[in-house]
């Protein structure tokens, strides 16, 4: 099976946009065995659509675009699918009802533009997108198809992954298959990852690659093999060879994050987290509350940003910040247990240190963040110097802490153990 | 003059790595007043290359190839063009031996392939590449021509810079230029925003065109001109237009943010600000704290997770909870109020609600949140029911709060006026 992508929008054509969701659908195209010969990106211009897709539909079994289903009079990809399969749109009364809903119940005016997004093929059908108010279309003549797909990545990955991909899967009968899956890993760098598994580095299936990313590193594992189960075998594998030679460095795979690894450790071990915060200003608790269920385990935390709130919300001593200064080893501590303490924990993270621009000195320059774990066994306090804009230090320190606490819970459990 | 872009590679076609040349390419372009017509993406795949080129070439006055120009077999885009431009290739015998050295110089042997990086055409020329072995190519007739770029972003991107855009600024004169600017809308959906510049949106030069994005509408403004203060000017005239249809709604331009929006009102009216968050988990307080400069105006926050941490942090009356739920317009209220008071901010804001997955009933719904705001004067607390998965709702609870922040500021400021 051969398929085309054609991603419309003006944006996307000025370059004003990266298009993330082309290459996502690359990778899910091509795991399912389906050749893609052309990726196409045009602008909002009815012409030069029709013409792509004429073009697409000449070469390829199936066509998916990507964008133009808004509202508004740019949004062009639902008349030039059915002109080209000659299936004209009807209105779905039933969804254009529950358009008029939504938008009531937002106190918001229900505009003609609006109800556009209820025009569905006549022959086609349209796939429900529950996180937007813009559904995907399917069009199909006998031996072609074509899905028009909504531009928002939330909305279009769910689409790829719950309608497109089972109906590709359907269509091709799955034959030949590239399998992959990524280890991710933390607290390593990437060349001294790179060393622990040079050797499996050299072998073309599967094969095994690194990739650095902000404060960690994941390892991409890739096998090509006649059946999914197969390559899956290869892959599990591979995997585990790679596990064996990082330990506990790798944290997960996949969309797994450091925050989801912490926060089902903590519920597998039946143990509570709180934190306090300065310089990363809540970014560790809007991690750790990212992950559903996280209610179960996070008690709460505090955003000490003044000198006073570390004091009068986290008991951090007075003259301990006029002694030693706020951004230290003891403040750090003082946090840490100050939260714990507070809340009530197993275990409390506090963060203290100069995420920049400004606010350094030579002595504590910019980038300098003290991480603090708490625990029932005691307290450990880490120095670092994260280099990088504001956001990168920040993100840096939570991850380094997420990953203190990560460990720290892996060896409490093998210590009882 | 009308340009199309093709970028070259099975990785790209395949997913595996996302395509920020062509973005980057596709602004440089936009700012020249070149207009671009299509991008495509091929594999490595001469046949297919040698269509797309051809068919390029039809429409377009320039084409430019990106990737492709490596050493491997794989690399066929210097081939490719040599074909269609009917140009062939010879060895650049300077260039030859200066790669010689070079791989000498690592102790590397010298490959017969390498040395296909020193073939260029006969009547083009080659356009030196400081950072990599592959220079850039440039293949000429005498109505068209071909730039072969390779692939690297650190190769891509200085041969833009340096032989790219002075090519095609000479050859253009010069005549036009393309100047945009983003106009960034909350509180009004993208049907109200356009509804309200409708008219605008009908004029080709400066071009109006909305982009609704998670939580605020981006509205893009460009102009096309003779020259670049001309069009700054058009731009300009008509920003300020459509900002007199959007009033307050239009809170930034270009990379603001909502966050920064808030923090820099804050400072300029020298007011103060705390949070107490639920359902958000501290990503109202994350967001701000992203802002430099934001400690001279946050005093700090609460993640109130759990019950107890509301009351006993906040100073949430343990019986309201009991009384009307944790989700409610009480809590939300008494929250803000709660962190006005604890921290002795000017500004208090609450969040309290049902991110989901789980913990939705009948009564309330995943996706229902209460935002509250607690000021000088009052409080104010507002009900929502977002739709989307936990992140999603989380973020256009942060922005929706964040808003009602930044228009009470704003209305605080006309009354004192």
């Amino acid at each position: 099976m051969r398929a085309e992508i054609i991603s419309v929008g003006t944006e996307l054509l000025l370059g004003q946009i990266v298009d993330t969701n082309a290459a996502y659908l690359s990778r899910i195209l091509s795991e399912l065995g389906v050749t893609i010969y052309r990726r196409t990106t045009i602008g909002d211009n009815m012409e030069r659509l029709l013409a792509a897709l004429r073009e697409a539909l000449d070469a390829a079994d199936v066509v998916i675009t990507i964008g133009g289903l808004g509202p508004t009079m740019d949004d062009i990809t639902r008349d030039g699918l059915a002109t080209v399969f000659e299936d004209p749109l009807k209105t779905d009364e039933a969804y254009a009802e529950s358009l008029r809903r939504f938008f009531e119940s937002r106190g918001m005016p229900v505009l003609d533009s609006n109800l556009r997004q209820a025009l569905v093929p006549v022959r086609g059908r349209s796939l429900p997108n529950p996180h937007g108010t813009a559904p995907g279309l399917l069009f199909e003549t006998e031996s072609k198809a074509g899905i028009a797909l909504p531009g928002p990545p939330n909305e279009f990955i769910p689409l790829v992954d719950t309608y497109v991909a089972p109906y590709l899967r359907e269509k091709t009968g799955n034959v030949g298959t590239i399998r992959s899956l990524v280890l991710r890993v933390a607290g390593m760098g990437e060349s001294l990852v790179e060393d622990r598994v040079k050797d499996l580095m050299q072998d073309s299936n599967p094969t095994v690659a690194p990739y650095a990313k902000l404060g960690e590193v994941h390892l991409r594992v890739t096998a090509n093999a006649p059946t999914a189960e197969e390559a899956e075998r290869l892959i599990r594998e591979r995997a585990a060879r790679v596990r064996e030679r990082l330990g506990s460095a790798v944290y997960g795979e996949n969309d797994d994050t450091l925050e989801k690894a912490c926060v089902e450790l903590l519920t597998a071990r039946g143990r509570t987290l709180s934190t306090a915060e300065s310089c990363t200003g809540g970014l560790v608790a809007q991690r750790i509350t990212d992950i559903p269920g996280s209610s179960a385990v996070y008690l709460g935390g505090v955003v000490a940003y003044s000198n006073e709130a570390k004091t009068d919300l986290v008991g951090v001593p007075d003259d301990m910040i006029a002694r030693v200064g706020a951004v230290s080893e003891e403040v750090a501590r003082a946090l840490a247990e100050g939260a714990r303490a507070r809340f009530g924990s197993d275990y409390g993270i506090g963060v203290t240190g100069i995420a920049g621009p400004s606010g350094g000195t030579l002595e504590k320059p910019v980038g300098l963040v003290y991480l603090a774990l708490a625990h029932p066994a005691g307290s450990e306090v880490r120095r670092f110097e994260f280099h990088g804009a504001r956001p990168v230090v920040r993100h840096r320190a939570s991850q380094t802490v997420l990953n203190m606490l990560r460990l720290s819970i892996i060896r409490s459990g093998q210590e009882r153990g």
